[in-house]
């Protein structure tokens, strides 16, 4: 595509995120085409950190579209993690509820396989792209970007917005449709990454008056951690050492040894929100992942929901674009809606309760009951578990080719 | 005992509700002298309507106890409870995940059974006894009362405040060593008992953007029936057309009959709160049931509560009176108070998910989900449907007589 060229797809998606990759190859295993616009450099996608726990049915899915050899080679297989505070550490083990296994994978590495598979279909993915405008009515949808050597203009029949809580096709959904929920959280997570042994052979939440610290790895001298940290703190307040000194401290166990410090090769600041699309939907235009929701990184569930998702939207699409059946894009938004607020509720349900949070008395020791509650009853690990480690997504990932019918 | 009198026992029990007369029993079977002083007449407590549903470690005890006769005979047992929302009705059957069931009997019934049970006893029970005073310390302790005919003093080894929230037991431990919690609800109960059928075989919870109604039996042609109001509210601003046009609207579905009304035979209001007593003893005085802890009605935790600490009370004065080890006594509010803190984080739970409570659209999302979780994962019934039916006492009711051991 050069200056001022205009091009035709079947399905124009904006984002190189996990939500719009994965799309992609989807629909290519469908025989649907598509183009991919993305903001960003390819490099800096690449290499942008991001949730890193890959629940059951999305590492099914990855591996049943072909895109999990590398994941399922490199990823450590997790059956819950741990829970620390008032000086005992305890292990949720969820694995023998369900049968099933979170993938620890950070998602910049799930990010440069999609890439790769997109490259190897042949199929357009353009980097460094601004969209400009989204038309999602009328006849054909369209799509207009901008990119270093001019103005572009795709036009499609379903355009996806799969470019987050700030990308325009959010924004091209009239507010009044997109029927919003938000809520603010009133804490951030000041995010690591270093080269220390992790604290903990799984992710490990330790909540404590101070606020919570979250000790996950990446790899076995690889480790991310979080504090929770005030809400408009800044990076220029933490140096290294109040960083660790306050991991240290908030993890502090006589049944553990002492956090193990290194260098921090990566930090940022991340707010702690939700936010909910009532419709994800409007006219030709589809949201996926953070455009339509996003989740406190609590329980980890943003990258999830982006996969499920695309599984409902790319049989929705499959449908629509080969078998002239858009009764399953008609309800895309009821199909996925119900497992994105269970989501939801399962990620409030872990912040609230194990962030130090502005509250009464009471509502601390309900907390903390919360907790005993699920260290205590293998009842209440296999409720919590479920969801984890993954609720089932609401579609198969294809629609199915029925012989002799027009779909 | 007559005017300015004074008695010797070993336990004095201010309170003649389940709690009181149910430790008065426990006691007894221990061969434990008490004096129960209850300040209303036997007849208020024995038509006092409250709570009707107890859970199967209650019963356990009731029946293990010798209570239980009248309960097992005339108690209808229950497995779950519905939930009723959106037009549409669902049955949590709790029984299959645990084997537990709750029997409903109602609260005045349980009392009329405790009171012949203790009379049966010999052993005393004053009614129409104002407490005036309780000294919970020194070698013994002392609780002064006045009746018709005068001021009477008991000395006891040991008193329990079994006389509620307002009673004299709480207010005789400092406020400093309470440790109290408090949470008021912005919502009261209006209660009705009619001559109805009930709107469901069992208990039915009917969450309704304008509030919650709750549908609850007492019989074939009894209905216990509750509506949320607004805190504050008077009775005389309900009539009996207003309350029955309101429970028909919040509980109307396509699937079921309209609501049969019948004549209101009595009715109530209730504040909703909840309050609990970090600390449920002092020297020689020792809480127990409402004196120490207030569930919101939601649940029906509240009569539960009071078994359940008199159990573990029993057994530790058991060990106190006839074994001189006051460990299990010392360390009475540790072993009691983790199951009320399970009971309150269920009954706050269910008060915030099935009411409508002032908050922002998102937390009622979240409501929602999670009225769609209970209904949709048996995960999450059984997880509910644990504590529901009944954690497990803490402890056995009777203290064991060793043999060769002083205890």
């Amino acid at each position: 595509m050069g200056s001022d060229s205009s091009a035709r797809t079947q399905v124009a998606i904006v984002g190189a995120g996990p939500a719009g990759l994965t799309l992609g190859h989807l629909l290519h295993l469908q025989g649907i085409d598509s183009i991919i616009v993305e903001r960003s450099s390819r490099d800096h996608v690449e290499k942008r950190l991001r949730a890193g726990i890959i629940e059951q049915p999305g590492v099914d899915l990855l591996v049943a579209a072909g895109l999990g050899d590398r994941l399922l080679r490199e990823g450590m297989v997790h059956g819950g993690f741990y829970l620390r505070y008032d000086n005992t550490t305890h292990y949720l083990d969820f694995h023998p509820y369900t049968g099933q296994h979170a993938t620890v994978y950070g998602q910049h590495e799930l990010v440069k396989d999609l890439i790769a598979a997109r490259i190897d279909t042949g199929r357009p993915l353009v980097f460094e792209a601004e969209v400009t405008d989204i038309s999602p009515t009328g006849p054909a949808a369209g799509v207009r970007y901008r990119t270093a050597t001019g103005e572009d203009t795709i036009e499609a029949d379903f355009v996806v917005g799969a470019d987050g809580f700030h990308g325009a096709g959010r924004a091209a959904i009239p507010a009044s449709v997109r029927n919003e929920l938000i809520r603010e959280y009133p804490v951030s997570w000041l995010g690591i990454l270093a080269e220390s042994t992790p604290a903990a052979p799984e992710g490990m939440y330790c909540p404590h008056p101070d606020g919570l610290s979250v000790h996950s790895m990446r790899g076995p001298r690889l480790s991310r951690q979080y504090l929770q940290v005030p809400a408009g703190t800044e990076l220029a307040e933490w140096s290294d050492d109040r960083i660790w000194a306050e991991l240290s401290r908030r993890c502090a166990a006589s049944d553990a040894a002492p956090l193990e410090t290194g260098p921090i090769i990566e930090r940022s600041l991340a707010p702690l929100r939700s936010y909910v699309a009532g419709t994800m939907q409007y006219e030709r235009l589809f949201l996926a992942g953070d455009s339509a929701h996003i989740v406190p990184p609590t329980g980890a569930k943003g990258l999830n929901l982006a996969l499920s998702d695309v599984c409902v939207l790319s049989h929705a699409l499959g449908a629509a674009v080969n078998h002239a059946n858009t009764d399953h894009l008609a309800g895309y938004t009821a199909t996925a809606l119900p497992r994105v607020m269970a989501a939801q509720r399962f990620s409030a349900l872990l912040t609230t309760t194990l962030h130090a949070l502005p509250g009464d008395g009471f509502t601390e020791a309900l907390r903390r009951a919360t907790l005993d509650r699920w260290v205590g009853s293998p009842a209440a690990q296999h409720e919590l578990g479920e969801v984890y480690l993954g609720l089932p997504f609401p579609t198969a990932p294809l629609y199915p080719v029925a012989a002799g019918s027009p779909g």
